[in-house]
């Protein structure tokens, strides 16, 4: 039996970060798929494993735990799985980028497709997203990051919040390579140290499986049809889906 | 010199939280007003006291320490003033509850105002509302939380998730007589912890000088003019506004 379940879609996305820290700390899990979670949706919060409006849910079998929202499940397992550092001031800090990383995938898909993007709305958004990318930077820089050493809040060893910024970057980089590239211009130590995350031989390993698993998608939907069109990708994601 | 500085606009909605965690602990912060908020949000991330996109940011004098994003903030105040549960997954489920808060109120504006609210669109909406509103009232059920007694996790005193249901709903409740009854309606268990919280000396006071410092505002702005329009409290705001 796997150590966790996972109910999230089948999308990289906010799953992603989960994904993620469970891979880095060498832990099992069973993901759950469209169907399960619309079983576990459909039903009373009462009778949910934990009352949740939406995925991911974790369950923590050595525990008989669930949890919800992304931030605290990324924090639980922090906690649980020694990727948290030693402060409550550095936790903190996690927490805060956490939350950022969630409120970035927000921006990105307009709140969830609440309307779609067009070339006015993506250009007026630009400057934002180069925002956030800075407000990374500025964070690393504080902490003593440079482009080939260190972490984003100074420790000696990666935890949740290098886990999470390096998945956020990574895959929302691989997916749009411009993003990649105004990454890459925009925050340099960020680009490096999301290369360096990356390269770890589990966090490899999760974005070749998610790969080979979820083909081109990011966070699915048509609110990703509208975003490959202001990114002028549509013939790349035709020619690259499976 | 006070404890903490913080940053939020002068209206209850996010900042709140932590205005009333604070008061509940009884520590005392100096209010910085909109000029500054504009001050340190017109920076670089670079030159602010913690790089952030929006408030609340909140500044901790006793550690030389900044941080933003509500819920990193809330569980901050949490862990250093102890009022978090002790076991790792109560803090996670304490998490789970100001991520859920801070998404109500995402939702109750739209996203911040991203679009206005009209009937058609309210209407829709309700049965959200009312599927949050469930959702507490499930996790205080499953924690032995009843109609005179206990707290929303199962603790013996008061948390910051307690603290933040209470506040959400209170405030809420409070500018919208409707969604009040709604609450009472919805989740009794919650309505009936709500009025226990708020009875609390310091959070009650708290709601009187809120109350006297930004009168009817909840959380401003056109949205807030477009959510009193659906519910047809365009009068008592007009002669409730000082």
């Amino acid at each position: 039996m796997a150590d966790y379940d996972l109910y999230y879609w089948p999308v990289p996305f906010r799953g992603q970060f989960i994904r993620a820290i469970l891979t880095f700390a060498g832990k099992t899990w069973r993901e759950q798929d469209a169907d399960a979670i619309g079983q576990i949706m459909g039903v009373a919060p009462g009778k949910q494993p934990i009352p949740f409006m939406g995925p991911p849910v974790l369950i923590d079998h050595a525990h008989g735990f669930a949890v919800a929202q992304m931030p605290a499940i990324a924090l639980y397992l922090g906690e649980t799985l020694d990727l948290l550092p030693a402060t409550p001031q550095a936790r903190a800090l996690t927490a805060k980028v956490v939350n950022d990383a969630n409120d970035v995938l927000d921006d990105m898909t307009r709140d969830g497709g609440s309307q779609m993007w067009d070339d006015d709305s993506w250009r007026a958004f630009l400057p934002r997203l180069q925002r956030w990318m800075t407000i990374w930077d500025a964070t690393g820089a504080r902490h003593g990051l440079t482009l080939t050493d260190g972490f984003l809040l100074g420790a000696h060893q990666p935890g949740v919040a290098d886990i999470v910024t390096a998945t956020l970057w990574a895959t929302m980089g691989d997916r749009f390579p411009d993003l990649a590239a105004m990454l890459r211009q925009t925050a340099p130590g960020i680009a490096a140290l999301t290369r360096r995350m990356q390269a770890w031989p589990t966090l490899a390993r999760l974005s070749r499986e998610s790969r080979e698993t979820y083909g081109d998608s990011w966070c699915g939907g048509q609110i990703e049809a509208s975003l490959r069109r202001v990114l002028k990708q549509d013939e790349k994601h035709h020619s690259g889906a499976q």
